[in-house]
């Protein structure tokens, strides 16, 4: 597997695999790949026939206080994990080579991009828009692979893709988790054990929203309210926000129908949590969906 | 040459020629095409082997009351004269093709955007960048042409193809002008017999700007009154503003020194009008530059 640190020099890789009539993918990262970034990358490799995985640390994601500086980083590990997945081309830019100057020209992802994890960060998919306009516009896959798990990013690059016309294909993958339920995510590794122990009541309080949409509840704020009640209640985890929406484009739906997502944040000892599931809700019926 | 309505066909032209090993160049226009829009296209033929035009009068970059209704419209003399100028492919897709759904992602320019013609027509430039933007994802051109007569359109331009990394390069044509000195415009359809002797003060009252620079001046602020109450002093043209600025960001000169834009907007008769000079200012000497 290659390593690449310019966008020339991926665009040059790309183009030349098109020129012999193969297919491109892409799998945008941060890096500190787990079995999450390595399920999207067998996802591309079944899809495509070279299959560029990016580590990238994006700085405008993240807001000033944020954990940029602390943002778990291993290239080493993460080359020898993407290649064992089946990648061709592990994309690892410098900073200056994705933003040679001060960003002018922003991708603004408007209000869907400013609710639920934008009301927390409100320049951070105004920075997860923007760089990957930019990476996909340096690779210039076929197909991008996005996670779930990061649900509101999945769908706000969705609506990227489909308003200005972007000429790629998405794929979704689904959340991966551990066995007791923590959805995989870098940020893992910021939990001590007691939190670690903690984290997966996230989900488990989640799985209460489902059930009763199960049990034939669609109030969405009774849902929501429950789901929070089930956070608090743990002592450990502060609820940030609960919601169910319309997975199409974050929209409120009450009563809930249709594909929606639960979606929910919460603070555990200075960390960050997020997960969420996707239901497709048809009168009575509930069960999981794809993003 | 073919008339095409779809995004899906343009892009399967653009693609079809790539692979043929020919490149691909994309005039994009508003229609009503005239000598200025002709000499881009012709820059284009000599610069590339398959050369689209396209044709879309852009619903966001108008604001409510501006012309958008009466903008001038003729897509028969259009096709003819992209025809004749050696066009390939002429772009014509109706609104609902770009934008199929309200536009939710927008590409913002940022402060660049918000001066000059920005600070009058304060989301003009986000419509140009977005459409820009998809008409290059649409088209997918190895080369883009735009005008030097709307000089802040082709800065911002010019930032978004390198902030975003589009794989695109761009030319500027030269403004192409009347005898009598007035810059080509779709817009001097507007102006009656009376507006249409006195619009070359536009030009004239830059040259004014010019003619102070050849003498020494450096102060842009000098520059910028002298030109501005050359334009009053016409009694008929109302100025809007009048800048000297950098060519590369339009961020302010003063002294002025290096490549400038100087740019002058007045109001004729209700009708708006844009033109500018791009000089290249070294130390005692002015001398013309291409932006």
């Amino acid at each position: 597997m290659r390593t690449i640190e310019r966008v020339a020099d991926v665009r040059a890789f790309s183009r030349a695999a098109r020129r012999a009539g193969r297919t491109v993918g892409l799998v945008p990262t941060m890096g500190a790949l787990h079995a999450g970034h390595l399920a999207l990358i067998r996802a591309m490799v079944r899809r495509t026939d070279a299959v560029a995985v990016s580590v990238f640390v994006n700085p405008t994601q993240f807001a000033p206080g944020e954990d940029l500086d602390r943002y778990p980083r291993d290239l080493d590990a993460d080359r020898r994990l993407a290649e064992e997945a089946g990648a061709h081309v592990l994309f690892a830019p410098p900073v200056e080579e994705i933003y040679p100057v001060e960003p002018g020209v922003w991708v603004d992802p408007g209000e869907p991009g400013r609710i639920l994890e934008g009301a927390a960060r409100p320049t951070h998919f105004r920075g997860v828009l923007t760089v990957v306009t930019k990476l996909l516009n340096a690779v210039e896959p076929d197909w991008v692979a996005f996670g779930q798990k990061d649900a509101q990013q999945a769908v706000l690059v969705r609506r990227l893709i489909d308003d200005l016309l972007l000429p790629v294909r998405m794929w979704v993958g689904p959340t991966v988790r551990d066995p007791d339920g923590l959805a995989l995510s870098s940020r893992n590794a910021y939990l001590d054990a007691a939190g670690r122990r903690a984290a997966p009541e996230l989900y488990r309080s989640l799985l209460v929203g489902r059930q009763l949409l199960e049990a034939g509840e669609r109030r969405a704020g009774e849902i929501a309210a429950r789901v929070r009640a089930r956070l608090a209640a743990t002592g450990v985890l502060r609820p940030d926000y609960v919601a169910v929406v319309a997975a199409s484009d974050l929209s409120p739906v009450d009563p809930v129908a249709g594909r929606v997502l639960l979606l929910a944040a919460a603070v555990l000892g200075g960390v960050r949590l997020i997960d969420n599931l996707c239901l497709e809700v048809r009168g009575d019926r509930v069960a999981p969906s794809e993003l």
